[in-house]
């Protein structure tokens, strides 16, 4: 957690990421997942940031998951040479197929999810001016009932896909479904698990191989990163937030690298402050119950509401409340909103301030 | 609702705002708030667009509000010279100092608020190499037991901030505590109204003029624009959302002017389509019971869940599934927070794309 000291002189609210967490979390997801014969294929969503997948580039991910276009296209531009886009893009418009082919193009290893023939067809059709193949991830429901084939069809879809001219690398999923306990969450793994074997048998029937096998969210990763899955994608781990220390993804609130810095700009009402983070600083991510985020430093407290640019933080009697100007520090329940929100990270490293950082990838939504 | 062949090449998810919806929701405010002889200060973190404030402007707003120094120096840049920053901003640290200390020497009215003597007074030492003092609005409290003074203690306040050097320009208030239904709204209005005769008795008491009186948010902007009121501050009511439309501060979905363009992603599981539109998109406004925006083309939809990069839409039994690849209208159930997570709306007008406007004022938090 940062020091009230450092972040004295930070105009607020802002986001402040510990690059020694975070270096520590990077390490930690590697080794766990490398030691497995897993690769680590970060999910930068989370981040959004050029610095920070380099860091976990070298610390040895095999290449970076990205969510759209736009985000694929600021990491090719950073020179990242290894992207999946998991997601099933539509690449039916004319300005969309061109960006779609040009990053085909430009990136070493580029490949894209589908789940229907019509979205493959899409993707075909953008990329046949190249000389090679697209190459695709079949996506398969593992119980998200989100996105993804059902994995007995997933070698029915992998073979028009290669009617097509589209090169099948193979099949990925996401277990969204998995719940909030550790048993849950190993439950969801092992539907990962269950759905892969399933489709790889529904390809092979079709004598089609499948090369990688993509599974694993942060909150899965270090159950679902066994065989036949041979590539994981969480996200989050690189920061942790309030809720991966509920869901126990990670150990502790020593675990978290990305904060957010807020002033007190009220104290007018009794038992409570108001800070100057609302949902543009933290978006709606929380309930009532939970609140929408924690302030460790004020124990028994409560970020019960949260309007656009206010935050309302209930004091317990006997605390001592916060005066006006002072700056806290909450924990967000979610940390991959709020770095969508800013455009820079305040890095502080051995506990001082070192760099901003731009969050890059921002916005770039389509 | 734009028309989905308008919509077709747009590269989704997209902000899209109807020029003719906006141009008679701004003219109908205005007319309304100006029928009263009061002055409509729109608040612009609802569009945070130079473009659109001038729209205001040239319709007769008196000014503009807004919600941070950050926002107040983009249209100050632009040449809008009457800002109020409704705000409890803390002058504290020395960038920050210097930035307000700027506002104030470049914009020819520029307004901030206060509700602590401490607030004051970093305002007034961020302001006093300045040939004149720093125009302050007293925030008191009606009822939303956010910000603001009780209305009684006023006028201690507004004494402090003159003996400070700052010169009291009149009070604001922010009914946020006001219901939903029109009766609830109608009480909030009432409230303001009352906590703003009791202040200025507070500051009369002192010997205080009140200059401004200012108080009215789009759900009670129609109820409280009486005297001793002399300006409303609504901002939502330029686009309208579907907020809007259940509370009945608009009269129906053709009363809104923003609208979000998404595609269908996925089809892949029975009774419900994916669409590209997630939190990073809509923000999390909503809950399972009201879902989190409507989509008018497919009645009986539910747009029931959100993850950060995909919307799960429910299709009833008997309306025709949309098919992968098809653009969708959905209306947002809170207009702000869609806005602040774009670059860019793309604007139409008579049914046809005109321009890109820049989001000019996004981010800018602090």
């Amino acid at each position: 957690m940062p020091n009230a000291d450092v972040l004295k002189d930070i105009e607020t609210p802002a986001v402040v990421i510990d690059l020694d967490v975070v270096d520590a979390n990077i390490q930690r997801m590697q080794a766990a997942i490398g030691s497995r014969g897993v690769g680590l294929r970060p999910h930068v969503k989370s981040h959004k940031s050029v610095n920070l997948a380099r860091r976990q580039l070298e610390a040895g991910a095999v290449g970076i998951t990205v969510s759209s276009v736009g985000e694929a296209e600021v990491f090719a531009e950073a020179g990242v040479d290894d992207i999946f886009l998991a997601y099933t893009i539509w690449a039916g418009s004319a300005r969309r197929a061109e960006r779609i082919l040009n990053l085909h193009e430009r990136v070493r290893s580029f490949s894209v999810g589908v789940d229907s023939a019509a979205g493959a067809e899409q993707l075909a059709a953008a990329t046949r001016p190249s000389q090679h193949a697209l190459r695709v991830l079949v996506e398969i429901d593992s119980g998200a009932h989100r996105t993804g084939v059902r994995p007995e069809d997933a070698g029915a879809l992998a073979a028009e896909c290669l009617r097509l001219g589209l090169d099948v690398a193979g099949i990925f999923t996401y277990a969204g479904h998995a719940g909030r306990s550790r048993e849950a969450r190993v439950s969801g793994a092992a539907d990962e698990i269950d759905a892969a074997e399933r489709a790889i048998a529904s390809l092979t029937a079709k004598g089609i191989p499948v090369g990688t096998v993509s599974a694993g969210s942060t909150p899965t990763a270090l159950f679902s990163a066994r065989a036949p899955v041979t590539e994981s994608r969480p996200g989050e781990y690189i920061f942790n937030d309030a809720d991966n220390v509920r869901l126990g993804t990670c150990e502790s609130l020593a675990d978290v690298g990305l904060h957010v810095a807020t002033t007190v700009v009220s104290t007018a009402v009794e038992g409570q402050v108001i800070i100057d983070a609302g949902t543009k600083t933290l978006g709606r991510e929380g309930n009532v119950d939970k609140g929408f985020g924690l302030v460790p430093s004020l124990p028994g407290s409560s970020l019960r509401l949260l309007n656009e640019h206010h935050g309302y933080l209930s004091i317990p009697d006997g605390v001592k409340r916060p005066a006006v100007g002072d700056v806290l520090t909450v924990v967000p329940n979610h940390a991959c909103p709020v770095a969508n929100l800013f455009d820079e990270y305040i890095v502080i490293a051995d506990g001082a301030p070192v760099a901003r950082w731009p969050v890059d990838a921002r916005g770039h939504l389509s």
